[in-house]
């Protein structure tokens, strides 16, 4: 039998001496859900998902246009391979370990630019998750520009310690023709990448919530990216190995999501924390850190929207010196300072730091894959909450009842969410994006709508927040978190849509109304003219005069509908 | 004007060299909403609900009857000081700076028992919100039975390095009148105890998601509890300041959840993982890790439920010695151990570390609190997830329509949700519970329900998730992440409630049909021995013996109804 330990009452101090560190990996190890691998199934999502995200952000920043494989490949009954390979810049040799094997690290948590990563722990988690179900390392080949060879890693994740064991690092050659074909990338870009290559418990499952709807939403909001994707099943394919250059053989099956915009997205800035959204506490922490030598200084360089005159305002109303130094400001005179902070007039934080779809794009995106009736599109202007701008855009499809099999009228909506161009396929329920939806008055607009639920209709919402910062409810990043300013934003643009659909309904209501109506009178001219004719003794001629005359008056009515 | 920096684009150094770590305590700083502080209102709950488990937990693990206080003192328009006080068996000193000043350190992590608390990073949460939003130290009071006199110690976080910094520590008197009246609980357990008081940015409002709230569906599942509560609105107070002396002061206005159960729940027990539910990559971990010298002796005394019997039979299996030394194990060897350990028919993991609240006390409980006219409840037996043993309560109360104003019949149903014996009040929408109520049926047991919604009508359904580790959708643990096992016990025990409430429905709209036929036939018995004694030439009297005869077959048809 196993030993057990029955509870007995105990003390203070040895209460105490139970009390331990524990380390970050080791916490979300046993918290792996928060990670996004609670089933085989959502693992395998969530591991594309990072490295995908991942991919993108580089080819980005670098200002390469994105050209990206993805291969799930079967190993046995319930063991996939993930392989995703970029034509990315590549990740220095001495970072690989880190990047790939270490949470909390990485080069987006420290900024305020809008990005897919941000937080430095996505794709070491998924390699961590790997690792504990099949005790093998995460194997990454990476080349930059400058180097000559590519170099291949196979790290795991010392969870105790959070820190990178390195198991193997050699150099090898690259080999671009892993993408795939791609006519608009010229080929000097396909001289330098990065594949991450993980194995792990999973399960290949399609529909809403698999890899494939998930990369087939990514290239609707990512339009300049081409995606070349495969899965690649036991019962057809012997079972890989590690060797890289048995993936390069010619295997059929790629489905290429093409490429349908040929330049980037404008880049966006990298921007510092409005003053009107930093705490007291985190403003004492940034006069202790700042390097500014000055008040003023500290003011001017460390904050948006803060102008020397500005600076000298708030120093003023605080009652402080601008030359003092910065780190010598008492808890006191912060306190005063962060009054003086918010009570001044500040121009709104900075919006070029944001790259929204736009409308155009959005509409584009849900013509071609949702067949619908009416498309609208909204992309809000900038907001902020906490003092971080983001953005709010929302897509609306409404498809006749019963032209579309995948929207039935009686269903729920459908709602597909985005946040900076990154699907989130679970955890709707938690999003704030669904309670917006929820709490919109649908029925205003002409939906039947369940107290506190989504809308039913045959219809697609499609929201997407941009933001430098987007705070998500988890660190799986699949749903965002409930600040009233975000909310608030959502539900505007959603009742924008809501009026246009309004006005389509109504016209489309009025429009088979009046078609009813002229039905029934076209039905009963001939009957009205008959007994005129046998009422007022007209000839059969001037029966059929006052028919046309009839339905003559009809036609006119029905144009004014 | 504010700098800001353009995106360049970027090379695979240049992003390297930005790469960095991410401090725990930054990353959640940040990130606060996962920890349960993304609004004013929140965050007051949060706190209260952090320092009531802690206080809870302390006192069961010691044996010790709680009695808690919780006070709200409003310091400023949007500052709220929160003060818990416990008669539990306090904190020793040298542990009082990291337990409340350092994210990711406690002692219920590492061990696999119920309790309220597991992750080691709540109330250091609260105050690193505190001196965020206030810049003020956490102060904590603590006294063990062993120590002559309190200590009183206040500590920040640096949240950098994550590490407490230790503004004071002076030795105080415990003043135990601090707790209130408690019949119950002999005067020695008040001679020790903790107090935590955190300043912050907060708002106090009323209704379903309030402090009050909370406490009160706390003293439902924690029967044996003594709670006392109090709101120290500005308006009728003077600002209060650190000193304790001053909260002593008898201010009115304290609110008594009263004990109503003398006697603490039996303790639960500690428990070492099920083999099943260890993966391959942990089971590793653990050969690598234990103190055990033999294969043998590391699979009994490691895991629960493997006999000395079992261990050779799966030595035998993999092909191993059960001497070997565990640490040696290779990678081949340790796999084959695993699918042995798989392949192996284990007793399920011991179930009396869970201690459920009953279905007894859940029928008490409701009906307490709940006006409804049909109550029932549900405790499962205890089923496991990924090894970890758990098990599901249901209540549900149905009250008449209309008969209970806080019901409506049209509204969707009141969900109460709680795990470990802890109400959860936010993020109802990505629960696993939600998940569960909105999957049922409920159509086929007699209520309304909106397509993939929760189903409509005057109900509450009270559902609680007692297990050894508890998944959350974040670490403000304020949802149930979904599991296939956990919502599949959550679905059998809401259908076994479901099938009782439909026989109550069944039974309620019969005797409604019944009263309404009745009605009917009294109203036309009279015209009917009317009619017969026309007919038949009755006389008077003998119309009124039908009437009877008529009347009496009524009452004797309407009791086998």
């Amino acid at each position: 039998m196993a030993k057990k330990k029955m509870a007995r009452a105990e003390t203070a101090e040895s209460m105490g001496a139970r009390q331990r560190d524990i380390s970050v990996s080791e916490f979300f190890l046993k918290n792996r859900h928060l990670l996004g691998f609670d089933s085989p199934r959502k693992a395998l999502l969530t591991t594309v998902k990072e490295a995908v995200d991942n991919s993108l952000d580089a080819c980005e920043e670098a200002g390469i246009l994105p050209s990206i494989s993805v291969e799930l490949r079967q190993v046995s009954e319930s063991r996939y391979r993930v392989h995703v390979t970029d034509n990315g810049p590549g990740v220095v040799r001495s970072q690989v370990p880190k990047i790939f094997a270490k949470l909390l690290y990485g080069s987006k948590f420290h900024r305020l630019r809008m990005s897919r990563g941000q937080q430095g722990i996505g794709i070491s988690a998924a390699g961590m998750y790997g690792q504990l179900t099949t005790g093998n390392a995460t194997r990454i080949w990476s080349k930059t520009k400058n180097q000559k060879q590519a170099h291949c890693i196979a790290v795991q994740l010392d969870t105790k310690a959070n820190k990178p064991v390195i198991l193997e690092d050699v150099e090898v050659d690259w080999l671009p023709t892993f993408y795939g074909e791609d006519p608009d990338v010229p080929m000097d870009q396909f001289r330098h990448g990065t594949c991450v290559s993980i194995e792990m418990e999973a399960a290949y499952v399609r529909g809403r919530l698999s890899v494939d709807e998930f990369l087939k939403q990514c290239a609707i909001v990512n339009p300049h990216v081409q995606l070349h994707y495969r899965v690649v099943l036991r019962s057809k394919e012997p079972a890989p190995t590690d060797d890289q250059s048995q993936l390069l053989s010619t295997e059929p099956g790629w489905t290429v999501f093409a490429r349908a915009v040929k330049s980037l997205p404008p880049p966006s800035a990298e921007i510092k924390p409005h003053p009107h959204g930093v705490e007291l506490g985190l403003l004492m922490q940034m006069l202790k850190d700042t390097p500014a030598r000055t008040l003023k200084q500290a003011l001017t360089s460390d904050f948006s929207r803060v102008s020397d005159k500005v600076a000298h305002y708030i120093c003023d109303t605080a009652g402080l010196s601008p030359k003092a130094r910065p780190a010598r400001i008492a808890h006191q005179e912060s306190e005063a300072l962060f009054k003086a902070i918010n009570a001044v007039k500040l121009m709104r934080p900075p919006t070029d730091c944001l790259s929204p779809i736009g409308e155009e794009q959005i509409l584009a995106g849900l013509q071609k894959e949702i067949a619908a009736d009416f498309y609208t599109a909204v992309t809000r202007s900038p907001a902020v909450y906490r003092g971080n701008p983001f953005q709010v855009e929302v897509g609306l499809a409404y498809a006749k009842p019963g032209e579309n099999k995948e929207l039935g009228a009686d269903d729920p909506i459908r709602v597909l969410r985005f946040a900076n161009r990154v699907p989130l396929l679970y955890m709707g329920g938690g999003c704030a994006i669904t309670k917006a939806v929820s709490g919109v008055n649908w029925k205003a607009y002409g939906l039947a709508q369940p107290r506190g639920a989504l809308p039913q209709g045959p219809m697609v919402v499609m929201v997407h927040m941009a933001s430098v910062w987007v705070p998500f409810t988890s660190e799986s990043k699949e749903a965002i978190a409930h600040y009233q300013e975000i909310i608030r934003e959502l539900t505007f643009a959603l009742q924008e849509c809501g009026r246009k659909l309004s006005v389509y309904l109504s016209r489309r209501r009025r429009a088979a109304e009046a078609e009813r109506k002229r039905g029934y009178i076209e039905k009963y001219i001939p009957h009205l003219a008959l007994g005129l004719r046998e009422v007022l003794q007209f000839s059969e001629s001037e029966q059929e005069h006052v028919e046309h005359q009839l339905k003559d008056m009809l036609e006119r009515t029905h144009l004014q509908v």
